[in-house]
């Protein structure tokens, strides 16, 4: 489908189309929504609005936007409509009970959730007659409309290349990855997974260095350098994985234990709280036990993959 | 101390010393203690080394290190020397047993090990009459002897002044941490925790992504992405932290946990291992079900320091 399809397919405002200015529904309100909504706007979006709760669309009016005072009455004011809510559940507690007003529109899905519940989301849309797109933002709200934003999307190309003009007002880079409508939010779990587990090893080594009375202020420093460290090696490993060896010359497994059980040590005589740290180690111990002592740290992903313990 | 203060204690070698070329003994020729003697050589320090097991020293003695048959004679060759092992059990296996061989004599202990071993280590140090300071490396071998080393020491800032010349030959940065011999340690496994649990983030999303089709090469640059938002997101925290106070305007402990939920669940319908991250929700979770669901990550910072479940 080219560009020209799309006219076809959302025949009204082919006007607003050229101009880059189609018009748009976004249902959800929170942070993010309210972010999307807003550079839509700031772009010339004819922008229409709806949340569950009121009260989260003053500022958004103000600057033009139309209020909808009904979910079916905002999905009929557009013929894309995005929506960027908690999760998955409150996504089909808004669009489960519209009946046919989705029917012939396009459904894009900004809210972050699991590759299988993507999935199921695109069936659904499948078996109602709506076009559907599965996306997962990957940056703050503060970057939506600006070029620093990272929004992955998946499912059909068709309905991506439709909506391109309309996704570029969101800003920054959009990338389609494929047919499979999962695979936004399979990108989107795994980067979390770094995110979220690299959150909290910053936070446990925050507690551990204000018991050693050093304060976040004088860690930060060396903090940010350790991680500004780690995209070199993560493309190190990363190779790694893809061949399947993992060479253990630069620093191998006994020796990442034997600096965990250290960081393990020095947590348990403060009575930090050390789960995390724990797991991981557990995870390099079984390894070793199997005889992997001297190979490289990404041999674990072998180990993650076949559950144990 | 001044460094003329330094000659007197060091009383032999003392044109050497001028000339920024003091003697070395480096005890240890794992991948660490190799590139530290060797960088020493290359700055031109008479360096005498040895090393538990024999033929690590081959390529050292061919650039002029003198191999020495016992800790005794190598620990007699230098006033200062460095011991760089796997942890303080190898250090005091190779030291305990040397007597007053080390007696006014310098010892600069950079194995990596906990801040109470440290101080440990000081202790006994300074029962056998023995100039003692304790210092973690905070790169890898490769940085040893350029300007993009970091290592940093601790406890007697009269020995790290009077060492200052033989420390820059080691290369990039140094800094003293003051006076509490374990203050280098402490630096060390805090940034040693951000640095092994992010690892372990990062092998785990690897592992994820796989089970979803997505080499490593496909991920890593958003993964290098991810990486590079962190600098700024720690200086936050690092700042709440230091305030006692945790908004959670940003992003809250309830999205956290919903986020992690996400990762959690894809990687269970693969069958991998998912320990990590379960601890890690398993904390903020606690931190919800206590009233703390709209406070920032950062909070956790409380929870993790009262021990519980
Ligand atoms: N904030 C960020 O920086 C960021 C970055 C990347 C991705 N994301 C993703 O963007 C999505 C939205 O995030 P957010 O920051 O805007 O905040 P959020 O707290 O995840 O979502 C709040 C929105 O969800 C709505 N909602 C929750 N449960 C609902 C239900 N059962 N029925 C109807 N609506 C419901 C809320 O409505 P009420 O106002 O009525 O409660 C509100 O509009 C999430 O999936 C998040 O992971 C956010
Ligand atoms: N490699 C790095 O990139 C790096 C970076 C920062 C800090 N560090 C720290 O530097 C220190 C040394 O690391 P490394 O990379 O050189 O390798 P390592 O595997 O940690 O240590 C190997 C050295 O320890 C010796 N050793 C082990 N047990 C011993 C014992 N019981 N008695 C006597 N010697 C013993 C080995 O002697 P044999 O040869 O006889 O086995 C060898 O000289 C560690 O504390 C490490 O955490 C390393």
């Amino acid at each position: 489908m080219t560009i020209n399809g799309q006219f076809q397919q959302t025949n009204n405002n082919r006007e607003a189309q050229t101009l880059n200015r189609a018009p748009v529904t976004v249902l959800g309100l929170g942070p993010m929504g309210h972010a999307l909504a807003g550079a839509l706007l700031k772009a010339g979006h004819p922008t229409t609005v709806w949340n569950r709760s009121a009260g989260k669309a003053d500022a958004l009016t103000a600057q033009g936007a139309i209020l909808a005072e009904t979910v079916t009455e905002a999905v009929a004011a557009s013929p894309l409509t995005i929506v960027c809510v908690l999760d998955y559940d409150a996504v089909h507690a808004i669009v489960g009970p519209l009946g046919d007003a989705l029917r012939g529109r396009t459904l894009v899905n900004l809210t972050a959730d699991s590759p299988i519940r993507a999935r199921q989301s695109a069936e659904w849309a499948a078996g109602h007659g709506i076009e559907y797109l599965d996306g997962a933002i990957m940056t703050p709200t503060t970057s939506i409309g600006q070029s620093s934003a990272v929004v992955l999307y998946s499912g059909s190309e068709a309905v991506y290349q439709a909506h391109r003009q309309t996704f570029a007002s969101i800003g920054g880079t959009s990338v389609h990855l494929g047919e499979d409508p999962g695979r936004a939010a399979a990108y989107d779990v795994s980067l979390l997974d770094i995110f979220w587990t690299s959150m909290s090893g910053y936070i446990h080594a925050l507690t551990l260095a204000k018991a050693e009375n050093i304060s976040a202020k004088e860690l930060l420093p060396f903090a940010q350098g350790i991680s500004s460290i780690l995209p070199d090696i993560m493309a190190a490993l990363a190779e790694q994985v893809d061949n399947g060896q993992y060479p253990g010359n630069g620093s191998n497994l006994l020796s990442a234990a034997t600096s965990m059980e250290h960081i393990i040590d020095t947590a348990h005589a403060h009575g930090i709280d050390t789960r995390v740290l724990i797991a991981a180690n557990d995870i390099a111990k079984h390894a070793i036990d199997a005889g992997h002592g001297t190979d490289g740290f990404a041999l674990l992903t072998e180990v993650l993959r076949k559950k144990h313990g």
